[in-house]
């Protein structure tokens, strides 16, 4: 068992521990339930500790693995759920105030997938006030710090699941993605995450920011974890309006670290542009590097993207307004400023601007499966910045000042209006020591290629074997 | 040959005589030609008649047939549609002076499907500009009146196509039904009409006016000749976004008169409220006929129809709005009063209240699933009215002054917001000797149940063997 060295393991490595019961679940989560205690002093990613339902969850999994029951390699492996996915029993705040006695009566289908599979819920992670905040400046559950430097931001919405997952205080968290919530943090942090596409995982039981663009997904250290998180997590849900029944992969065993001959596209306009410089050249060299691991990479030009990225900001905008609107309308002084300022912009726009942007939405999907038909994935930036300062409301790049919302979302949103899976894989650090992020994106329904892609990276060339350091 | 009445022939008639070679495709136009020469002077159902490429289509149709290669129930038959189905070198006037010189370069695919069944196009119909004008004036094509009183409106906005198969210019006629387009001439005329499911018949071609509530459909004289034209008309289309791949039914064949069984509910609420005393009756008469046929019929309750009524309009009034918003805002003074009046007020609509109809939207389809778990078909008034005077702007039901348009939408409208596939079947006539219409409606996809119930009734109790007399 002392040969476990925790700080560093992943689902993958673990899982064959507690299989061959070198490590009893048990003991996994008390350790863990250290970490986070560490964590959370410094860091803040979590609302909500369920040390004592984890506890009990651990034993029973101790109990089942004793008798010969390993339900497969997500049993005993504790995850966190950012605190809009519904837990029975357990308050479900949302990050807000307005919801911090709200206790569900169900689980979301995603928590019981998981649980199911006898992973252990320890913790509810911190977010962004709806999921909608634009900075890190939460005003009801306080800021969630960068695990590499802690005057910067985790990123969000989902930061808090991103920082559980850097800093070892779960080994899965589960986010969401509206417009880039679940890849901003997972960049910003460097750890490994998919959007998947619009469809494939449920969203019953999730407390909805945004009808048409929330995509709920797995965050977790490297790509060869997702791949397992998803295969768990991924497939047709009744209760979803939203959910496709679509065949899922065999995504782990998919993994070949084999990519001769994929065809791999780099859009020649708007991903590089209002780019921070070490974010490029650490892009630009990993894509050499998948270059050199065989892939075909080719220029690709995907017309309309500002156009593209406008539209996806009007909808999530319009929508969110219209998915608030009970709680800005009646408990307006108890939403956080930024959210407040963002909702009532989005009250205001017309039905009309909102469907000739769902339009729009129409032409883009048209233009990515044009694209697609030449290449099998898309790299782009993850994040066109590193992790901003908690204090920074702008960036500067590229000679202007951009928002921090801005910046942060110009690389993921579009693939929401799109609603195709998109991975983010950590290429290594600038300078001073904050990650950069890659994002590989594909075809509809097609998660088992741009896994295949961001792992084989992973696999030969930046092995995520360095943590941020709590101590 | 003068054994056939062409006065008073349908589908299913004529086209045994084609098939026996009784009479020629080519007598059948000339016949019909010069029906609608009589009819187009009284009533004015059609912006453009199509005499040449007729005769021309016809003498195909007869060669074929004399080859002895006859290609169905459907070959020969002279059809119209509404001057918003494209037909390729045709002018496609959407009833509006805007697009008067607008001629498509291709057929919509319900054209080409009907044209490959070989019926043949005889002409565009008139209707209600954009298919969004309220009342029947018409200030484009001038008005459509209803041929059994020609001081009547014949209904919209598909009023063009209803008037041309009840007068025998057409057998059968094309239809787009927004809010009742379809149903609500079908019902004022006499004539029998189905709006399919959301999905079930393509919509590329087709000018489109509300995307999420624009349904096409056949118009014919029986519910037993809907039947055959629903059977070429329906399918997936790749080419419609919309359509659905789901299996078509043999409608025709499925039509055996007999309903012992069929579970009908009668709605409790709303259907039988702000209604005609005389259109009430004749509905009620018509229900206790199909249940001397050995359907079961049951009062059922559907919960919040006038939230549903409601939500219906604003959707159909923020998308007009969109999808009109290039003339609206470039040539308002070519938009008849009617129609620029409901787009000042659709281009005022919010987002937010958009997703608020779309989201009560979900909430009725899944009260009308609720409903079909226990019944097979509802049945209901097709319009609440009989044929309003085309200088009447109010009509006075139970004691109050009701805008016509929302009188005559009353009962068709839901079943747009549901998706689900209802046909309006005549039932007979009133005191003053206008036509009065019934509603079945059912599951989606299920049109077959509902065609088998309309055709049953017609078949047994109220056979339409008189039509309105253009002499």
């Amino acid at each position: 068992m002392t040969s476990i060295d925790l700080n560093t393991t992943t689902i993958t490595r673990l899982s064959q521990h507690i299989q061959k019961k070198e490590i009893s679940p048990v003991e996994v989560i008390d350790i863990f339930l250290n970490r986070i205690e560490q964590a959370q002093e410094k860091l803040n990613p979590f609302i909500t500790i369920l040390d004592e339902q984890a506890r009990q969850a651990a034993k029973k999994a101790e109990d089942e693995i004793t008798k010969g029951r390993y339900r497969g390699p997500l049993h005993g492996i504790p995850f966190a759920a950012k605190d809009l996915f519904f837990t029975a029993g357990v308050k479900t705040t949302c990050g807000t105030r307005i919801l911090a006695d709200f206790v569900p009566n169900e689980d979301a289908t995603v928590i019981s997938r998981l649980v199911d599979a006898g992973a252990i819920l320890i913790g509810k992670a911190n977010m962004h006030e709806f999921a909608f905040g634009t900075t890190n400046l939460n005003p009801h559950y306080g800021n969630v710090r960068n695990p590499w430097n802690s005057d910067c931001v985790s990123g969000g919405s989902s930061g808090g699941s991103a920082v559980a997952v850097a800093t070892g205080c779960a080994l899965l968290a589960l986010g969401t993605d509206t417009g880039g919530s679940i890849r901003i943090p997972a960049a910003l942090c460097g750890i490994a995450a998919i959007k998947p596409t619009f469809g494939r995982i449920s969203k019953h039981g999730v407390y909805p920011l945004c009808w048409s663009l929330d995509h709920p997904g797995p965050m977790t250290r490297t790509v060869a974890d997702t791949a397992i998180a998803l295969e768990c997590l991924a497939g047709y849900d009744p209760k979803d309006p939203c959910s496709q029944s679509v065949r899922v992969g065999d995504y782990a065993a998919g993994l070949t670290g084999d990519i001769r001959g994929v065809r791999v596209g780099v859009p020649d306009t708007f991903y590089f542009d209002a780019i921070d410089p070490e974010v490029k050249a650490g892009v630009e060299a990993a894509i050499d590097r998948i270059r050199e691991l065989g892939a075909t990479v080719m220029p690709i030009h995907i017309p309309d993207l500002e156009t593209a990225a406008a539209a996806t900001l009007m909808i999530l905008s319009a929508e969110a307004a219209a998915c608030l609107e009970k709680f800005h309308r009646t408990r307006p002084d108890e939403i956080g400023k930024d959210v407040r300022e963002r909702l009532d912009l989005g009250a205001l726009h017309l039905a009309a601007s909102y469907l000739k942007a769902q339009r729009i939405r129409r032409k883009v999907q048209r233009n990515f499966a044009e694209a697609f038909s030449r290449v099998d994935v898309l790299i782009t930036p993850g994040v066109s910045i590193a992790a901003p300062r908690l204090s920074d409301n702008t960036v500067r790049v590229d000679e202007a000042d951009i928002p921090v919302g801005v910046a942060l979302t110009r690389c993921t949103r579009i693939f929401n209006l799109a609603g195709l899976p998109s991975v983010s894989v950590p290429v290594g650090l600038t300078e001073s020591g904050l990650p950069i992020g890659m994002q590989v994106a594909g075809k509809a329904f097609d998660e088992a290629t741009v896994l295949r892609v961001a792992e084989a990276y992973q696999r030969h060339i930046y092995q995520t074997e360095h943590w941020p350091d709590l101590s």
